[in-house]
């Protein structure tokens, strides 16, 4: 190791009861007392060394003069500080870089001032915010290839000159144990906040990702501001999103959408985007962004390996001009020819007798549904015999049954909605197999064996459980019989399938739900029968009608 | 590539408006129409495609099966489908797996059910938790070997049975647009909760870090539950501590830190962790511990390159057994031999006089300093304080004052922390130089004068920046006239340094900031008088209380 890199706390040690957020008041004892130092930037490639202070706070000379001598006792040549510009920082570390040079260690230390937020920085100058994290990233670069260290502060203060940083919160933070840093009423953003809870320089109005976005950037290249970063439509940058603590994932992802779009939105191109959480302050909920004007070399150092854990796994891959939408594959739905056969009138008929008597039974189902469920069963079924019907005025039936199983397999996936939409589609597609070929009476005993399977396989519920298969397996267990009774016998097998089935539904009031949505009511509310079971039975029926069965009683 | 592993939504692909926070009425109006896909874990080495569906809906089965045969035409020789166990989710991906079969697609899917919560799950089983994420690295590590599909199903189902998880939260949280999952009172947490927003098993009264993981380990390895994993002293184990949305970085490094304590207080070795956040639910603030017990083929597996960006930077080093401490370099200091003299009980009486003012000032230098930096000055100089008073009561104060001075600056130093321990530090440092010889009035005078440059020339202020200069100078100024006043007049002249020092301190309500943090706050916003300033104007009337002064008034 050529040089050492030593940072001032990127992630702080604390000695403190963690942590009450004010906010809500929940957190006032989930912590304990604890001493921890996470330096998630310390790794091959980046920092040597991370310094902490208690929270917010800078830490003592001490501790960075210990870290510097640590740093020489285990060969360093050289030592560079990283610092973010605020006062007591460059106080402590600059006492420490005093002591160390008095002990004779090659040490430097470059200062952090990459906020945007002022257009006239005060005298303390500009703020120390998130681009540090660049810099800790080319200047660990740098060390790893061994360059020496008067060469490495010149680089990295040349950089220094292209990183600006600007953070928006909804939310102040507070240090665990104290009152929030600031109030902020309800539908006001603060712009330009540090990450020590400081105020920011205004207030806004809460406004779409976009136009705080674009505020944002408009504002930190204002060359108006003494304190912008300086740039033009061409410029290629590295930007980096960051969380400041409480954004969610999902907030993340539309901030950082909505910056790549306004980079590229005033031409420039964006080279490099991070997102995530790499300098956060506690449980604020904002984001800052920093942006980095990069060339071949800056962005040869940026993507240069690291182990530094919180180093994101970043792809060295160009972010402008990358194409998002791919054309979905052919799923060809097997619509193909669907010629009308011989079944083609009589499957017709039998559906159209299916839909009127789900239509005419709506009602009852969702009043049986509303004691067990969320009530909509009827609608569901509803939902899937017009969709039906619809389809059935508009298009030829194929005669082949295995094509029409597949044919209404998509229809009812597509517009019948809910658990009870996938689970006939599985019935159907799993139906569909056994019909394709043939469409004798053990064709269908065995397809309407292959889809109950296909249910009771991903739904995961047996007979019993108080589902649609108390009314479905006994009538297949009837529906067996078609491939061993004589001709002329099938509608009689097809009664008593009926039969089981309204039997099988009806016994589902003195069952105990055991899946599907009524298995979260208490027992001794349910005694109607379950409604998908009743469905099942009144098509079942429907089909018995169409084909020409009487009761035989 | 030999499988191509597929995942269901890792990350949620929306179109909602983002994202109305309950909580706090704030975001209404922050996010946009947008349509965004993150699939944070697809690279080289994990999955090669994720299926969102709405914000904690399942996908309709068509994107499922576009996926599977994108993947296919991609060369992919099998596709294996990831999903966590819900109803919604099994039949979704169950009909995609059935109609890509049925178009020739070599496809399996394991269901992942990790969750320990519920001691006896109903029929639908246990949940599907951030476990997945531990078989989606598996997985994809064994795909990226080119095993074939049957043995790496296989591999993984093993897995599973020894994947456990279990949620915790401070907050429900809430789909963009809607009402909060469910209602949590102050000073309460839901455990055992799952990452849609369902409510947990129980509630449980806030408690400390090491309890809380205390207890969900003991839920999560109890043997009567019928969702325990089975773990034992000497098992090794990969820890995962999963931010669902909210916790700040501190407070996910106080539960990780428990977490690893309490595993290795059970005599579990943890083999590596991982804490960040890997599966969220929106901003929860609550966390999830998921455990996967690790043999040397499972640790391989997980410490398998992966370009996947969600992937953190792991480190393939054991946790447990590791030290986290070193011996600090010697640094030397030179308390060396201090003798006491006539003036040691004066100072040590003075020094006690200027602590407990500090001490009773406390809360009200706090106070001002919310007004204009991070509400914590009261609290270091209460900490300088305490330090100080605690030395006293253990050490001899010795005769010499620059002796004092320098002892005190150390002090100061390694205890107060900030830039006023710096700041006090520096004083100090150089003070002590005049008085190591001499301690006549005009020594004192010449050492308040030297202490002050050095905190102009370091910390970069003038008087009238309303700093603690602006108290300090004119006092000092005032002092400067110890020199020449006869004796008898010493407690005049300091009489008048401590009024000038108050005036100053009070005029700092009419000066605008332009060092330190208050530099950083609009102008109109800072009324109240410096908080530094008003502590130097309290020291300085408690040293002339000490040494016997009264009011003149």
């Amino acid at each position: 190791m050529n040089s050492a890199f030593l940072s001032q706390s990127v992630f702080y040690h604390c000695r403190q009861q963690v942590g009450s957020r004010h906010r809500t008041c929940k957190r006032a004892n989930v912590g304990r007392k604890f001493f921890r130092k996470y330096g998630g930037f310390i790794g091959g490639g980046m920092l040597s060394a991370a310094v902490a202070g208690g929270v917010f706070a800078s830490p003592p000379p001490a501790s960075v003069l210990a870290a510097i001598l640590a740093l020489r006792d285990a060969g360093a040549s050289g030592v560079l500080l990283i610092v973010k510009n605020y006062t007591g920082d460059r106080l402590n570390f600059g006492l420490a870089v005093e002591q160390a040079r008095n002990r004779g260690v090659a040490v430097d230390m470059v200062i952090v001032a990459d906020d945007c937020a002022f257009s006239q920085p005060s005298k303390a100058g500009r703020r120390g915010l998130c681009g540090t994290v660049f810099v800790h990233k080319l200047a660990g670069a740098l060390a790893a290839e061994g360059r020496p260290l008067e060469e490495i502060v010149c680089q990295v203060k040349e950089a220094l000159k292209n990183i600006g940083t600007l953070g928006v919160s909804l939310s102040p933070c507070s240090v665990p144990g104290c009152l929030p840093s600031f109030d902020l009423p309800p539908g006001e953003m603060e712009l330009g906040l540090g990450i020590h809870g400081e105020p920011g320089i205004k207030r806004l109005k809460v406004a779409t990702a976009d136009e705080v976005v674009n505020n944002m950037i408009d504002h930190m290249t204002n060359p108006a501001s003494q304190s912008h970063l300086a740039l033009k439509s061409g410029d290629s940058v590295v930007l980096c999103v960051n969380n400041l603590g409480a954004l969610s994932r999902l907030e993340m992802a539309v901030v950082t959408r909505a910056a790549i779009s306004c980079l590229e939105g005033r031409g420039v191109q964006v080279a490099r985007v991070m997102s995530g959480s790499f300098m956060t302050s506690l449980e604020m909920a904002g984001v800052s962004l920093s942006l980095m004007k990069a060339n071949q070399e800056v962005l040869r150092l940026f993507d240069a390996k690291t182990s530094a854990p919180a180093w994101p796994n970043q792809s060295g891959v160009r972010v402008s001009g990358r194409s998002y939408t791919l054309d979905p594959p052919a799923v060809g739905t097997d619509v193909s020819s669907q010629s009308e056969g011989p079944l083609s009138g009589v499957m017709a008929n039998t559906l159209e007798m299916v839909c009127s008597s789900l239509l005419q039974r709506q009602e009852e189902l969702n009043s049986l549904d509303r004691a067990s469920g969320d009530g909509d069963c009827g609608n569901t079924h509803a939902q899937a015999a017009k969709a039906i019907l619809e389809w059935l005025h508009s298009h030829v039936v194929p005669g082949c049954p295995g094509q029409l199983m597949s044919t209404l397999a998509g229809l009812v996936q597509e517009r019948m909605g809910g658990s009870s939409g996938a689970l006939y589609s599985l019935f159907l597609t799993a139906a569909a197999v056994p019909l394709k070929d043939h469409c004798h009476p053990a064709a269908w005993a065995t397809a309407m064996h292959a889809g109950t399977e296909a249910i009771r396989r991903y739904g995961g519920a047996d007979p019993g459980d108080r589902t649609m298969l108390d009314a479905l397996c006994p009538a297949v267990e009837e529906l067996k019989r078609l491939a061993t009774v004589p001709p002329g016998g099938h509608m009689a097998v097809l009664q008593a399938a009926v039969e089981r089935s309204e039997l099988g539904a009806e016994s589902t009031r003195d069952l105990i739900a055991r899946a599907g949505r009524a298995s979260y009511i208490a027992t001794e509310r349910v005694t109607l029968p379950d409604p998908g079971a009743v469905a099942i039975a009144t098509i079942l029926r429907a089909v018995f009608q169409a084909l020409g069965g009487t009761e035989a009683k």
